[in-house]
This record gives C-alpha cells, sequence and structure tokens, in this order.
C-alpha cells in the first residue's frame, strides 16, 4: 500500500468544472495527465465518483497504483474522509476515501483543494524552505490555507482557511453563503468581472467587443487579457481587486504573522498587476508595518497543477 | 538556573497602568502579590526596569529566584529578548531579557502579555485540554493569541495575535494607530464607552450621575455597573460591543477554525452580558455554520492573573 513499493502515485484535483488526474513524482513533476468534466451537483453521487476512478485508472494507464491522493474543492471532515459538502459538488457527508479505496484497491487519502495547494507550493513551490506561509487562492471565490511549522493547519472541523467568507464590509455585497460583504465579495474573479461590468458604465472598454456586447457574458480571463491590451476599465477592475486583497492579506497577517504570503488560483494569473496594489494596500492597512518585516507577498508557482501535486503529497509524506 | 532546584518563579505582568508580580507554583496558583505603578512612557527606560525590580523582589520576599517570567504589553521581538515598541511604555528595542537577568542574577524569559495570558488559559484555565484555541483579551483595545496543537503561536516576527488592528469597517472609526476601521474601535472597553456616551444623547442614563454629569469620566467598569442595574444605554452599550466582539470572532474561526474562543480582558467581566450577544453574531456571521461544530466561546477563568501566570510558565515548561 505504500509508495515505495513500486507503482505510481497518482494525484487527483476535482473543481467544480474539471476533474484533473495526474503521475505525480517525489520531486512534484507531473506526467501523464487525464481530465474529464465534473458532473455537476444535481446528478447522483456515483456519477462523480465514476469521473474520478476513470480519469485517475486513464492517468495510471495500466501501472499499478501506490496510492492516490485527492483533492477537492469542498469542505473535507477533519479526519480526510468524507466530504461534508462542496458548493458545486452533490457531495454531503459523502465517504469519498472509502468508497474510492474500495473501487481502486490502494490507499486513499483526502484533503480539501487550496489545503493541497498549499501543501504543494510549500514543499515544491513558492512556499519552498519557510516555516510559516499564508496561502490565498483566488480563483471565482477566496480560498486559502495556513501554513505552520511546515504544516498546514487543519482546525478542529478541518475547516481552517475559509478567508473567502471573512467579513470585510458590514452589511456589504449579498453573498452566495447567504451573508453580506465577504471578502471574496471584493477581491476574487468574481468581483473582478463585476467590478469590470459596473465600470463599462463610465468609460468605453474593449471588454465591450470581447464580451459581443454583452456584459453578462464577460469572464475573469477575458478581463485579464483586456488589462494586458491597456484597457482602463480592466485596469481600474484589478487595481481594486488588488487592493481589496491586500486589506484581507493585512487582516490575516496581523492575526498569524507569517514569513511570506502565497498568492494562487486563476486571478493570479495576472501577476503583479494583482499583487502591486495588493502589496501596497497590505502594506497601508498592516499593524506595526513600521516595526516589523512585512511578509513578502509572491506568486504561486505551480499554476493549476498544484491540487494534483499537493493530493499526491498526502500520499508521499 | 531551573525552576526545579528550589527557589520562587516569579511572573511579572507590565502594563499601561501597573506593574504586577507574583510567586506561581507548578499549579498555577499565585501568592506573595507586588504591585507598582507603571512609570509611564515619558520617563527614561531606566525607571521602568526599577519598578519591574523592585516588585519581583518584593514578590520573592528574601527566596531564591529560581526564574523570572515577564509578560510585556507592547511587541515583543520573536526571540524573547526585546520590547520592540509599546504604546504605553517608553521601550524602544529595549533588551530587556538580558537587562533583567543581569540585574536579578536568575533566568529571565520575556513574551507578550496576550501570549501569556492565552498560555495560561490553556494549562490552568479556561482552554485546558484543547489542542487550539483562539484567545482574545478585551481592555482597553483588543489583544490576542492564538494556540495550535498546545502552543502559542508567536509569528515569524513575534507578532501573531495583533486582532485588534484587523480592519472591519471600510474608512471606519479612526483608530489611535493610525489606520480607521479597525475592530478594536468596535469591540473594546474604549468602544464600550465611546457607544454609551453617542447613547446618553438618546435616552436618560444612570451614567449621567455615576459620571457626574460629564460624559468624558465614564469608564469601562462604570458602563458594566450601570449595565447590571438595568440601565438601558449601558447595556444597548455592550449589545453592539458583543455584537462586533461575535462578528470579528467569526472571521478568525473561519481562517483558524479552533476547538474553543477563550474571552478575557477587563471588558468580559460583564459575562454573559457580553457574551450573549458574540455568540449570536458569531453563529449568524460564521461560513458553514450548518455543517461544523461552532466552538464554544467562554469567559477567560483566571482573571487579571492570567499574565503573572503565563509569564511564569514561561520559566516552568
Amino acid at each position: 500500500m505504500s509508495a515505495g513499493t513500486g507503482g505510481v502515485v497518482v494525484g487527483v484535483d476535482i473543481g467544480g468544472t474539471k476533474v484533473l488526474a495526474g503521475v505525480v513524482d517525489r520531486a512534484g513533476r507531473v506526467s501523464s495527465t487525464a481530465r474529464r468534466t465534473t458532473p455537476g451537483r444535481r446528478v447522483v453521487t456515483s456519477q462523480v465518483e465514476d469521473a474520478l476512478v476513470e480519469a485517475i485508472l486513464e492517468s495510471a494507464d495500466g501501472r499499478r497504483l501506490a496510492g492516490v491522493g485527492v483533492a477537492a474543492a469542498g469542505f473535507v471532515d477533519v479526519r480526510g474522509e468524507r466530504v461534508m459538502f462542496a458548493p458545486h459538488l452533490p457531495w454531503q457527508g459523502e465517504p469519498l476515501r472509502d468508497l474510492l479505496q474500495d473501487r481502486l484497491g490502494c490507499q486513499v487519502l483526502l484533503d480539501n483543494d487550496a489545503n493541497c495547494a498549499a501543501r504543494a507550493e510549500a514543499h515544491h513551490g513558492a512556499a519552498r524552505g519557510a516555516r510559516s506561509a499564508l496561502m490565498i487562492t483566488m480563483g471565482t471565490g477566496i480560498g486559502g490555507a495556513v501554513l505552520i511549522d511546515g504544516h498546514v493547519l487543519r482546525g478542529a472541523n478541518g475547516m481552517a482557511g475559509e478567508f473567502g467568507h471573512m467579513q470585510v464590509v458590514p452589511d456589504g455585497q449579498a453573498c452566495e453563503c447567504g451573508r453580506r460583504g465577504c471578502w471574496e465579495q471584493y477581491s476574487s474573479g468574481n468581483a473582478l468581472v463585476r467590478n469590470s461590468r459596473a465600470l463599462m458604465v463610465e468609460q468605453p472598454s474593449v471588454l465591450e467587443e470581447m464580451s459581443g456586447g454583452n456584459p453578462d457574458r464577460i469572464t475573469g480571463p477575458m478581463v485579464t487579457s483586456a488589462a494586458e491590451q491597456g484597457d482602463l476599465v480592466a485596469r481600474r477592475a484589478f487595481a481594486s481587486v488588488g487592493d481589496w486583497l491586500g486589506v484581507g492579506t493585512a487582516n490575516l497577517v496581523a492575526a498569524l504573522d507569517p514569513e511570506v504570503v502565497v498568492i494562487g488560483g486563476g486571478v493570479s494569473a495576472a501577476g503583479d498587476r494583482l499583487l502591486d496594489p495588493a502589496r501596497t494596500a497590505m502594506q497601508r492597512t498592516l499593524v506595526g508595518a513600521a516595526h516589523r518585516v512585512v511578509p513578502d507577498m509572491v506568486a504561486a508557482q505551480l499554476g493549476p497543477a498544484a491540487g494534483m501535486i499537493g493530493a499526491a503529497l498526502l500520499v508521499q509524506l
């Protein structure tokens, strides 16, 4: 059952839109990837398990499975056995680890996707060598993880790192979670798109053409591309999202005082266009900035493979 | 030099107004206390050290010092050697540990007062038995500490747990730290007093008589006493401070997922008058409350002695 006895370790990342599996070696290199579309949340749960098993077996390509790590976009219980709930998946307390173990005949370990990405960046990426780090994952919303003394903090319920729903504006923007003013309403892929739509009313933008005149069709990557072309609406949208990234990060740094802050997720592909305003806002907002080493805020290095790599680390560590 | 070879361990807590020293035994019991007035921040630093040494020696009362632990109301460097700065004390990078070690001829260890209080509550008080806890200290402002796997998180700069200056309201109330909207502007002894002053304009209150008709003379303990008497202004002030306590705590619980939340400091003497609205607000604001064990929010058990007891633990652990 151990990774040392030959066979391959597969890491699989199940997100809201796709399942991504790959063979991961001890240096964190990924090969032989396989992909499936996530069946969605209105299907029977076995369909999601089928997609996972298919992707894992395709990736292993006939080789013996030494172990499988699963990164899931949802709340995983503290023992790493179940997905308690997931906004884009049908699971509710599903004993995923045992189900997959039975079907695959090898050791399966399970964790939240943001924890997996943080573990990957700590071992093979942007937080390598740091004893403590804060990992903030900006995709559609905000996820994250806390690294302390080289370990990912799981928390009493396995729910540590849910940064996206920290309230930053009283009675603020309504959130999908049912509350208001959550951080991810101001700093995320969704916020980037909403900011752009609002700003397009004020000034012309290439986003009009890119979206075929329909603001509902604007996406995060579209805004990133428009900003690269010099579009002012897109650049202002990034400035705001970056500023809020810095404000929220300063709050977490005040509480945790980490060595380094790693920004990952799709939005982080914008690099310094996102990070520069964030660094400025963090410096402005962080208590005692004059009396401390303000942590570096750096982009994640492993990209979309971080979840897979960190899932495999569950088995390899 | 060790606490095991006979002699007494003294814990000393230096706050903005007083220096409190006491002999602390291994069960956390305090005896033979001594007290001095804190000389203030406009004196030469040696006067503060004199007050500390006097209180320590009075407490030891001729017995051999096995070791001294110091809890300081300020930022202590990560190695526990220096007080980097302190709002109510003259120290700026003062090598307090070595200075006291030279004067006392015994081992001296130093930490931030909130960290010491958390360590004390974890070993002898409200967080006993918990692997992880969040300690929030509500006095004039908000201090705090994070307990993970039984250890107080110090952070890369020794500055973890600075919860009071997490921003909860954009462009909010001005804070002594120079920024705006800090949590402690809405939930602290100062906030309690400010709320009361504002509410007295709207309705009659016993605080008018208690303060001799001068709202500037209202203090936190006065508001606590007025609330006990049923005063509506004082009760509304507590409801608001408690609500904000719950909102800020929910943010920290989202990030850290602790087993228990301990509320200490002077304002916590109000007990459930503070904690009930805080629990309600935490339940309302915390992400995934329906899918997790929401941590208990409990009052600290060791009162003003927590700093001394936790300082002594630096030597005893």
